[in-house]
């Protein structure tokens, strides 16, 4: 059975999909990357689809099923590199891509991870007590 | 024909070696590879072979003619994620990688790279020149 490999790159987790996904190699490709995620503490996982042809309501199931995860383990998904033709077929197939962010290049992805993560600190109650503290 | 995708991480081209390599496939990839390098200007090439169970020297081969090519084109070429069991291999069918560079993993890639770029600056010109302004 293939597995795809999973590299860590500082607070984010890339997986760059080229082989045809079996119903098994997705099953692992989800254990692993929820591991990985506990394991590494990452708040971001990209995954690069450049070099698939056509992403039908399987991959399509996959990409929805990894990011629900990763989102109850605190990451963030990121798709990134889709072709114009994938993205094409994919309206055509009237498939959308439930709670999954789209991002033109993995530096693009990593962007806005970064971003993202920066927006969820910018309204956690630490910054509340800030303002308390500040008022006389 | 497969083709290996190329992912640029700031100054980092990033290639993750999933499929079996047929000879049209390693030298479409070093061609994409030297034509990306000069696109991007980046200096650095980081190759994981994670997924690879067995590097024979068909694929030894390629990684050295890569490690040339990106040579030529001023950026620098590190091997990571190798398996214990490849390793053991190569040193057993008494292969030696050519002018390669490895690395555990991508991280320790960039790191290797970005020392490396920091050493070729310590000795480059610029660096005499300012010495020379400095001594009265």
């Amino acid at each position: 059975m293939e597995r795809v490999p999973i590299l860590k790159i500082g607070d984010i987790l890339l997986v760059s999909i080229q082989v045809d996904m079996s119903d098994q190699t997705a099953v692992q490709l989800q254990e692993d990357l929820a591991e990985r995620i506990v394991a590494t503490g990452c708040h971001g996982v990209i995954i690069d689809i450049t070099a698939l042809d056509i992403v039908d309501s399987f991959v399509g199931r996959m990409l929805s099923t990894i990011a629900s995860i990763s989102k109850v383990l605190d990451a963030e998904t990121v798709v990134v590199g889709m072709r114009p033709a994938v993205a094409i077929t994919l309206v055509e197939l009237g498939l959308s891509l439930n709670g999954i962010r789209t991002a033109l290049n993995v530096e693009r992805g990593m962007e806005l991870i970064a971003a993202s993560r920066a927006d969820d600190w910018d309204e956690a109650p630490g910054d509340e007590d800030a303002e308390t503290t500040a008022t006389p």
